[in-house]
């Protein structure tokens, strides 16, 4: 028995009202604060069922970023790589710094540098969405935008860096400049000529 | 009174045990684990001092940042700006991956995903350190590696993102070879030819 994961059983829906508690609870009070019984209130579940399957507020998390990791992100298709790669870092800085948004997306962070679970649920949702985004390097290669054979998620990882380091590290402000900025700097690693010997930057 | 930070005076000497304590209860402990009694009791100095004069966890590590701010980094100068740019993000990396480093370079991170007082402390701290390194950028355009007139704090930003982007978001390994490619890639970026009319990445 326990067919967890049947779409649209009882038990699917159990875990979007708990994941949709969770990130409701993380909006409002950060991560820090979540705890089970908060979320058991919230979504109106009995708290020994979240305890038995999510066990804490790091496996209310973990599974909060597989959900979001399992939904597709709106990956631009402007028709040139360096509007595609600005709206992407753009999409990223709003999404970081919305009031609606920001709350949410930075308590995942958050909660990746405290528990090694969460750790490896924000690996495992930044890998996809890299993949993803990737599309974008592909469809510049297919319009002979960039040359072939880069490492695509290379590039894209270039891309959002620099928006990260200034969000959680530096904690300097994140400006649509930046945000451009940062873009146009992955593009030209993208165009640097690569050595096929041993490979460059972008490979 | 109260001459508090006359140097080598007595109250110097109490902010140079409580700051060493503090950075000892990280690298052991952790930074959610770290508490004024602790640091206090380590450092030898009664608590209501600490209390007095740090206020809180938040204030020990920010004021411990304030003084990694003050000390200066060991900046290379091999004479060549890839070899200079490579082993300061190999620097950068080994700090976030040895054992005997790791741990305090982990927290003081952490700590400021928590703490605005810690936040802003990591501001000034990123801030210091990225003008230091700057003279890398300096020296490579009076080698005349690069053309004059880039932002070279914006290149050395470039150079690191990467590698907090791997470490603390999305929590991915972090070789020799990725602190390789992310200098390069800022080089490359340095190396863009530069529109004088609208500034474009390296500015």
């Amino acid at each position: 028995m326990e067919p967890q994961r049947r779409p649209g059983g009882r038990s699917a829906r159990v875990r979007e009202a708990v994941l949709d508690a969770t990130t409701a609870e993380l909006a409002e009070h950060g991560y820090p604060a979540l705890t089970v019984e908060a979320v058991a209130q919230r979504a109106g579940v009995h708290k020994t069922t979240v305890y038995r399957r999510w066990r804490s507020p790091e496996g209310l998390v973990a599974d909060a970023l597989d959900r979001a990791a399992e939904q597709s992100w709106p990956i631009p298709d402007t028709g040139t790589l360096t509007d595609d790669l600005r709206t992407l870092t753009e999409l990223l800085r709003t999404g970081f710094t919305a009031p609606e948004s920001a709350p949410v997306a930075t308590a995942f962070v958050a909660a990746g540098m405290h528990h090694p679970e969460a750790a490896a649920a924000l690996r495992t949702f930044y890998a996809a969405r890299h993949r993803e985004a990737a599309v974008i390097i592909d469809r510049a290669v297919a319009r002979g935008e960039l040359e072939p054979g880069l490492a695509a998620v290379e590039i894209i990882r270039f891309a959002v860096a620099p928006l990260f380091h200034r969000l959680f590290i530096t904690h300097e402000p994140v400006t649509a400049a930046d945000a451009e900025r940062a873009a146009d700097a992955a593009i030209a690693v993208a165009r640097l000529p690569r050595n096929t010997e041993k490979p460059g930057p972008p490979r």
